[in-house]
């Protein structure tokens, strides 16, 4: 058992690996109640769709605790209100809504049976996504060992990817913890991922708790690194992936992966078939989120640009299909015609 | 006459805009002696070669005001000693060791002729670097009117080339000055400039100054920007050029010119012929400084990565020559073979 895990449910409580006080400080927050869990996800104690998905599993288990004489209607309600979290997030929707038929079927035997039965379900999930995340790890060393055969890879990665953000093993980052773990890492490239810093902040925390090598850099030093022959393969993940590949993902991914395929680089895209939406035909129909200006404009609350400046900041960009060398789900890896293995996957 | 001046001699005082303090304040710092300009320079409350080199003349002037008696040697030692405050700057070297001929010619009819020829000295090349550079300028609207046929222009630039860096009117950011006069400019996408800030700190004062419309961006942003069709081209300046045109430039800059190309989006170097090094034959023979890691690991002193990461911290970048549309110098624009063009020119 890792004895980092962002996320632990032990007797009736939720631990949350604080992520605002990475990576300085390691402080677990404790939550006992569904209110706990709403604030955690609110106040962004917890990032990530996936751990976000666990921490509301477990929050509905936290509810049934304190309520048990509950109705179906009453957890129902309390789903609503988890939702209020974060609104816009799709998996927390989703995930909380899952509980619901588990709830059903497992109060038949009883309230504290409903209990157990959801708390058991967040450790399914998380347990489930561990599974796919190794064997995409597996899709993608075989992969890398047939495109560039070397012992040990100098790889480049953006946002995070890891752990903190998955609960357990990650998506792209998750590749190269696996990677790790048969000392095939040379060294990684993190992205330092302006404005929010996820790289400098979470991906070095992850890559220092896994004793792996890395180097922090600036995103304009991506072009000097390929062009030197100095990253082996590109490993990012996925917001959403359209019908076509095209592939929505954090601030400066596309950038990395034009810059990639201008020097042979391989770059793929890592992320599970829940990140997939063949309902939509292309990047383009993907809205991007404009983020508040005052994150590029300041620092820490700290004002940087003159006081009238103002600031574009999409949160997302859009990476053409025609960029990625592959996209590597748990099902295998899609390379060439991404529109047509996609159709075949759903 | 501009009211926004970063420097100016006036009465036996050199007047530096500190910028440091830079865009949240305007402080004039008043160097009185040749030791305020060395302090000046060695801490920054100046930046930018050309900039760096106006302070270095009139800090000469200083020196000679303070000793009405001084000997040519005495002179040359205190030459020496203005160079210490920032000993790799090979343009603050060339304009001190310049001032050495003016004093021995003007020593001739005295101390007093003496100083008023290298104050004179220091006003002449501040004018003749906004004659280049306007006529650069010049040059880039002409260009730019023949290869974009449109009214008002989106531009691209980064890090900060603008009055700050080079006195008065700048090169990149001057054809940006230039065009605004003639309000042609739409919008001024700024990168913010990694680490240092120039865009989001200098290049936005700037902009904010000459009432100029822009928004500052991460770097991540400009593939999405291009892909989209919101950059009509990109000004970038250099911080030297090597006999087949490839520049170095702030780090961050190949990144772009590899963009550009890929959406057909012309990118200018536009530089002084002092700028060039035709005894360099390419970008591989061009040593780029690694600068301390802390500028990244940390903002501000206040550290933002895990205590024992590392931080690979390259100043510059190399633009190889096959991304440049075109390196406009205030010969004209070279274009096409830049190894030929540029042999021709000196």
């Amino acid at each position: 058992m890792k004895d980092y895990l962002p996320i632990k449910y032990e007797k009736d409580v939720l631990y949350l690996l604080d992520q605002r006080k990475l990576p300085l400080e390691e402080v677990f927050a404790e939550n006992k109640t569904v209110e706990d869990a709403h604030t955690s996800i609110k106040e962004m104690v917890v990032r990530g769709a996936p751990s976000i998905g666990y921490t509301a599993i477990f929050g509905m288990a936290l509810w049934i605790k304190k309520h048990p004489d509950f109705t179906l209607d009453q957890y129902r309600k309390a789903c609503e209100y988890l939702k209020t979290s974060r609104p816009t997030a799709v998996n927390l929707a989703f995930e909380i809504d899952r509980t619901i038929n588990v709830v059903s079927e497992a109060m038949t035997e009883g309230h504290q049976a409903a209990y157990e039965a959801v708390v058991q379900f967040g450790h399914d999930q998380l347990a489930e996504s561990e599974r796919k995340n190794t064997k995409m790890a597996e899709y993608a060393k075989e992969e890398l060992k047939q495109v560039v055969d070397k012992r040990s890879y100098s790889l480049m990665t953006h946002c995070n990817t890891g752990f903190l953000a998955c609960g357990s093993l990650g998506t792209a980052l998750g590749v190269v913890e696996y990677l790790g773990q048969s000392s095939m890492i040379k060294n990684v490239w993190v992205d330092e991922t302006r404005p929010y810093m996820q790289g400098t902040r979470l991906t070095s925390y992850e890559l220092t708790k896994l004793k792996i090598n890395h180097e922090i850099v600036v995103e304009g030093a991506a072009a000097t690194l390929m062009s030197q022959g100095k990253v082996d393969a590109i490993f990012v993940g996925a917001d959403r992936i359209a019908a076509n590949g095209d592939t929505a993902n954090k601030i400066g991914t596309f950038n990395l992966a034009i810059i990639a395929k201008e020097f042979n680089i391989p770059f793929y895209v890592v992320a599970p078939l829940s990140s997939f939406d063949p309902a939509i035909k292309s990047g383009k129909d993907i809205e991007i989120e404009l983020r508040d200006e005052n994150e590029i404009l300041s620092f820490r609350g700290e004002r940087i640009a003159p006081k009238t400046a103002k600031a574009f900041n999409p949160s997302f960009d859009i990476t053409q299909n025609r960029f990625i060398t592959g996209i590597i789900c748990e099902k295998g890896i899609l390379k060439g015609s991404f529109e047509e293995q996609i159709k075949e996957l759903f």
